[in-house]
This record gives structure tokens, sequence and C-alpha cells, in this order.
């Protein structure tokens, strides 16, 4: 297998395709104090792990810039074919002086007062012309570096699975529960991708509720949907357990996405729509008569963000491609009663889903 | 002392001011998925705590709009005084479709897509008007609860400055320094308000560097600068510590930073402003001919975000008020030698500063 183009020049032809002088790629929402999420861009380009950098990229030209409190960090982070430059003074309006021609920006990271104060600062005959989404598209597709860092970052949130389940949850608080898997995250060396989930009972039925101060019953079904970060790569995965003996409609919903979760993984792999690979989960479901109690997509694609292309559901114009990474999680949930909801990550290949999530899927009851 | 007039009344009076029907306050950056700082006037205004919500005040006009995912949050936490409704489908053009006449929004919180979808999706009249910090002004000034908060979360850092005084740093990484300070203020049921800084030796000169691998030796300075969270609130301080005797320069530094602090924590009181206030620091800095290695302002707000109005330093345009909380942390960086910066969090008041801090500052030797 040949290596692939440094992703610079791969970012390159597609600021030419799309009739661009130069991509500005970083977040001008928070300009020198970006959040990981923000920055995600920059550091699969650049390999900047900072929180205030940009990079400029066109044809022949591939710079970095950044402050005075990061010049030590991109001499050792940035990708050596990315010229190092640090800024003084104010950020936006030193980035905007470095532009020319037709300027590529993002929309959507790019706030209203900053969009003005680049346009402000611009030389003549600059111009910005909206450009979202390119760098996104690239990242989508993983090398084997990053598929074995976010298996790094599955194994590591299966570990923690499996510690909880030797521990057992009823008599502890949602949140007790939640915070002791992010404490031993963090104790493994790594930390959350997200704020664990945990709901237990009726607040199952709720797939983003927050874990809260409910005690946790014995006999109910407890969903758990947590992942962890490895070098800046996310994990993403969900079990349902049972405190004890469950209702018969509750091992029959369990078992319900238990199946229409296995059909999905084995439609899935490179060609196959989003749109199809969720009907896959859904036929069954709905053929159930529970349809309308799967209340969202089939999962998204998980990266240097928990949440990014491409998207898995019944709206989704993606077709999967070698390379994508991401979740399976078909859930039903019955309004004040319990939810289930089953989630593993894979890695899209040409023919098949390699699932990196290894923790069972059979019923547990983990008291 | 009367009660002040509930938030969304102050805000409607600036509103009304602005010459503007109604301000959208909330995230139009990540809209359904802010983070904690992109929520904070939304938190302040109406009391959500969760990630997807906005504020719509104007005269006679107090709703607050979320997703299903916060519809039971939002009746625990939102005031009273507003109106609470779910919206359903897509939250931005939602929103845009209950807006009318002269509409402010912060151009700082709403990216250039974000606006073209409001645009696109308001009803015919409507009209969009750049109206940033309205919220901030109200926010910066803090309540008795507001203040006892920040001082519970000031109290907690204290604690864990205390904890890690007493267990010594020479041996150790500035990384494993700054990890176990997190996972104290964690055990104490806080979180950092911000990524621990931990510098030793030339890494101390560095204000902004993150703790890294290098173990920290024995006779050397060492920067510590860490916050803990309570209830949203935020706090911030730093302490220079020597992990064994240091030599007569270092010394010398360290009583000029801490008597430059002290000459600011003295000169603060409402009516000072932020320029005096840091002229006041730097001037025993400039007169001991270091004022060229004290390269940053005085101080900042503090309160749900971790830096905040006013600002205090040599081009602030801010004069302090009552009700202020602000930080007041000189320091004297000597590069690729060693750095000292002291700061306290201090509430203004009509004639004085009262420190909230309490973490000794005698130059401490803690091995």
């Amino acid at each position: 297998m040949s290596e692939p183009a440094p992703r610079g020049d791969r970012l390159a032809v597609l600021v030419a395709e799309a009739e661009l002088d130069v991509l500005l790629v970083g977040d001008l929402v928070r300009p020198g104090d970006s959040g990981p999420d923000a920055m995600a861009n920059v550091r699969w380009l650049t390999g900047f792990t900072g929180t205030s950098g940009f990079a400029v990229v066109g044809e022949g030209r591939r710079e970095f810039v950044t402050d005075f409190r990061y010049t030590e960090r991109a001499r050792s982070d940035v990708s050596g074919d990315f010229e190092r430059t640090t800024l003084e003074g104010r950020l936006v309006a030193e980035l905007a002086g470095r532009l020319s021609g037709r300027v590529g920006f993002d929309e959507d990271s790019t706030s209203v007062s900053s969009l003005r104060k680049l346009q402000e600062a611009m030389p003549d005959g600059a111009s910005l012309i909206p450009a979202t989404g390119l760098v996104e598209k690239l990242r989508r597709i993983k090398d084997a570096k990053e598929i074995e860092t976010i298996a790094e970052a599955t194994r590591l949130a299966d570990e923690v699975f499996e510690w909880l389940a030797d521990r057992g949850m009823a008599g502890r608080t949602e949140r007790e529960v939640a915070e002791a898997a992010q404490a031993r995250m963090r104790e493994l060396g790594s930390e959350p991708s997200f704020p664990a989930i945990v709901g237990a009972g009726p607040n199952g039925a709720l797939p983003h509720s927050e874990p809260g101060e409910r005690d946790i019953a014995a006999g109910e079904l407890v969903v758990v949907d947590m992942g962890a970060k490895v070098d800046g790569y996310c994990s993403d995965g969900t079990r349902t357990w049972a405190t004890g003996e469950v209702s018969g409609e509750e091992r029959e919903v369990y078992e319900l996405v238990r199946a229409a979760q296995q059909a999905s993984l084995e439609a899935i792999r490179a060609g196959v729509s989003g749109a199809e690979a969720d009907r896959v989960s859904r036929d069954p479901i709905a053929d159930a008569g529970r349809g309308d109690l799967y209340g969202h997509g089939l999962g998204h694609g998980v990266g240097l963000e928990v949440h990014e292309a491409p998207r898995l559901g019944k709206t989704s114009d993606d077709v999967l491609e070698a390379g994508d990474v991401v979740t399976v999680e078909p859930g039903v949930y019955v309004p004040g009663s319990f939810g289930v909801r089953i989630e593993d990550l894979v890695v899209v290949e040409s023919d098949g889903a390699r699932n990196l999530s290894t923790t069972s899927k059979e019923l547990r009851i983990i008291g």
C-alpha cells in the first residue's frame, strides 16, 4: 500500500477545485482560545495540539501561524512541510494581512465579528469566499495510524465498561456511576471524549439525559454511553445492562435492538449508503411495532471529534467509504419506562465492517 | 439593601436603550451543542444549566426556548419569569420564526452560517442588528450569592494549594503535579475552571506554557496557576513556590512581585480605573529595571467565565465598580531562567478590595 500524499497536498487539490487561491483553516470564533473540537481541522492538517493556531493552504503555500505562547509547541508539533510563523499583535488582523486573492473561509467556524475584522484588515484585492467542510471531507477517511489510535481509545473504554460491570450499579446514583467511569478513564491515562451518560429505568428512555441524583434500583435496565480519548482521537460506545432480573418486555426489546444492531453491522461495507445502513436496523424494529420508539439515526463518524462525517440515518446523503470510522447504535425508548441502546464503533472496509468494540452484548445482569 | 431587579428586567432596560425590540441571547456558533462558556449568558439570565437554549428578551417578553432533550431541565432550572418553550425541528430556523422587529444579536457568538440561516428563516419586517456585550455588562457586577459561590471555589482551590504544598513537587513532572491538583479538585467535588498551569524553572518564564514532561528539580521556582469551579462559577489563583533554596536574584524578584501585588491590592476600590490599578503594580517593577519582563496586564474579571469583564491593564478603558470580582496578578519573567507570578482574586468594594484568596504569599520552600 502506498503512503497517502501529505495532508496539506491533498487539501491543496480541494482548494484548487473550489477555485480558491488559499483556504484559511482554524477557529475564528474564539481565535487564540479555542477548544479541542474547534482546533480539530488545524490539528489534523498540521499536527498542532495547542489552542491558538491557523493554517493557510493553497498552491505552493503551506503556512502555520500561532502566537508567542505556542512558538515552542509549534516547533515540536507542526509537520515539516508547513512554514511556521509567530504573529505579534492582534491575531485576526495580523492573519488578515497575510491573505490575498480568493480566500476560502469556513462559515461555521467564523463569527460575524471575526469576518468583519478580517474584511477590515485584508489587503485590497483579497476577497473572502465561504468554503465549508473541505478539511472535514478529508478527515473523514482515517489512515492506519488514526484507526489504531481510535482502536486504543475503544479498548480503554471497554476496559472501563468491564470495571463498571464488576462493581455493579444498583444502590448508587447515575451521577456517581458516571463520575466513577470518568475517574477510572483518567486513572488509565485517558480522559472522557464526552460526559458519560448513565440512564437508569425511565431515564434510559431519554436518549440524551444527563446522569442525575436518582438511585439506580435493582431490576432496572441501565444505558451507559461513554468514550475515551487518546492523542486527541475519540471513542464512543454504549451498553445497556440489567441490575437484576428484568421484565419479559425489557428482554424482548433488548434482543430486538441487539438483532437490529447485528443486521446493520453485517450490512455495512464501503459503497453502502448511510440511509441504507440505517434502514437495515430500522426495519426489524418497525416490524416489531416499535418503529416510533427509535427516534434517532443509526450512527455518525468519530475521529478528532466525537461527532463528525459521515452520518448514518434516514435522510443521510452520505455513502460509506473504506476508512470511515462510524458508530452503529440503534435504540428503542419506551417513554416513562425504560430504554435500550447498543453501540459499537466500526471501521468501514471494502468487504465489511471491522468492529473495534469488544464488550459483550449478551444481556448482562450486573447487580 | 434592596433586592436587585430581576435579571431579565435589567436586561430589558439595556435592550430598550439600544433601540432594539428584542435581544436574542445564546450561542449561535454550535447551537444545540454549546460549551459552558458559550452558555454563560443564558445561564446567568435564566438559570438554565444545559447545553442547548436561547432567551429572547424585550419589553414584555421573557422567553426561553430549548429542544426536547432539555424540556425537563428547563422546568427545574429556568427562572419563573421566563416563558418556557420546547422547539421541534431545526433549532435556528424555529428560533428565527419567533423573531420580529429590530432583533439584536451578538456578533461574537454568532457564526456566519447561523446569521445566514436566521436571515433566511426570519419573517418579513424583522431585521438583525449587531448588539454585543449587553448581558456581559450586567454579568460583570456580582450579587451576594455569586460572590459567595466564587469565594467557595476560591476556598476549594486554596485547599488544593495547601495539599500540593504538603506533598512537595521536586522529582515529579510538571504534568504530574498539574494532574494531581486537578484530580484532587474533583475528589473535593469540584472541577478545574481551566487546565492547571505548572511551570518550573525556565518554563515559569513562559506565562502560558502547558505543563510538560520535564522533572521539577530541587531549588527551582515553580509557578502554579489554577482554579476551581462551583455551580458554574470559577476561581483563579497563582502561587510561586521554591523547591529548596533559590538564588538571591530569584528571592529579589519574588519580593518585588509580592510588593507590586500588595500595592495594587491596596489601591483597588470602586472608582479606580483598570489602567490605574495596573500602573500601581507596574511602577515598582519598572523602577527595579524589570518593566520589560512584566509582559501582561494586571488582571481580569472572573465569574461564569474565567476571563470576563472588566480588564485591568495599561490600555483598559474600564473603571472598577463595587461588585466586580477581579484577579490581581502581576508577574516578572526572566527568559530562559525563571518566572514569578502571584495572583489573588478580590471583590471590588466601595472602600477597598476584599481578598478571597487565603493561601500564604511568603516565599514557601516546599521541597
